[in-house]
């Protein structure tokens, strides 16, 4: 198991975070780092969805992991130990979110000198991630059938912010009443440019389609 | 189906939220309704749960639901079209979480003369309203085995500040891995009085023992 890094990140001192963000995107194409900022409910199962991703993505990119969390270490000791790819843990302070400083924070902890692709785990939280842009070059966000097909109703800013919505857990679907075409419809309609990708984290299902997804969007950002 | 209420709150305008939450509690204990404020994660069950509850503690006792969130107003038309009670829906103007202010709004809106008992279904967060106080007399949160068990890990103090835990969707236990022992004893690692009841509401398995557990609460509160 790699040794964890544990970074403390506290509220930055900007003013204006869309700045700052806009400011990090540059940087980042600058380094040639592509930067995906991840974020879910609490147990929608990100972690097993970022382990998969990456032990196929490793292959074809050098990859870095940056776990959010108010507390624990849990993430960054699993990514490690189950992927293999560099892993930082951020500690938010107590912090529901990350912002674009604190994000800042990460990646100079990280190195992305010898980094293609990074992963910033956000906290666990449909509401507040949302309100902050990361700078991150794609937001994605899953959703587990678990958590209910009301959500994109319920929560409406953080799937209008995402690029791409991952829709998990479907190997458990005959456990749930989720309807993906009301699912879909909803999302659709705060946000007609999602990409939405059903998978199952845990069999493995549709992870390819994800894969390919990423690989599409990094060669895309590589040649504009 | 009742016609919905639904209000608009903002932040309030007391420093003091501690101090405001204990004036409410007092008010509440003056006026003989007994608040409870529920917490968890989007998706876990509170609605399904609630309904229920309600459904079961509705012979005893006259009860009221306040549903807050970002936007939406599914859950209070359907703990009205499911339980028949009086449910109001609060909009909490984008914040995250309720405080006392906010939730004393909401109070005097649903008019609590005439209950005996108020579910306030705060927004579904494992962060921010574990922060603020809402004057509740009991502060409760759902867990589902759907969002793993190292959670209290993860999000201890929503953990800490509850009285009860109730563990839900156990009826889906085949498709999770969910070490049961592991979260009671990381629970009780951060509140040793906390009490753990493990239930489906969809199935309605164990939901006698909540309501017990209601029942013995609202007994000794009014005795005391």
């Amino acid at each position: 198991m790699s040794e964890i890094k544990t970074i403390v990140v506290n509220r930055s001192a900007y003013a204006d975070n869309d700045l700052e963000a806009e400011s990090l995107r540059s940087y980042l194409k600058e380094k040639g780092t592509f930067l995906v900022n991840l974020m879910s409910s609490p147990g929608s199962g990100k972690t097993t969805t970022l382990t998969r991703l990456i032990n196929e993505l490793k292959k074809d990119y050098r990859i870095g992991v940056m776990e959010a969390d108010i507390d624990s270490d849990v993430d960054a000791i699993s990514i490690a130990k189950n992927t293999g790819v560099k892993s930082i843990q951020i500690h938010t302070s107590g912090m529901c979110h990350l912002d674009a400083g604190m994000t800042k924070s990460g990646l100079d902890n990280i190195n992305i000198e010898d980094l293609d692709l990074v992963f910033l785990e956000n906290v666990g939280n449909l509401v507040c991630p949302a309100e902050f842009d990361t700078g991150a070059t794609l937001d994605i966000m899953i959703l587990s059938i678990a958590e209910g097909d009301d959500k994109p109703l319920k929560y409406p800013l953080v799937f209008e912010k995402c690029d791409l919505v991952i829709i998990n857990k479907i190997d458990a679907i005959d456990y749930f009443n989720f309807d993906f075409e009301r699912c879909e419809r909803d999302i659709k309609m705060r946000n007609p440019n999602a990409t939405i990708i059903k998978i199952s984290a845990k069999t493995g299902q549709n992870i390819n389609d994800v894969c390919k997804y990423f690989r599409n969007k990094i060669q895309n950002w590589k040649e504009n």
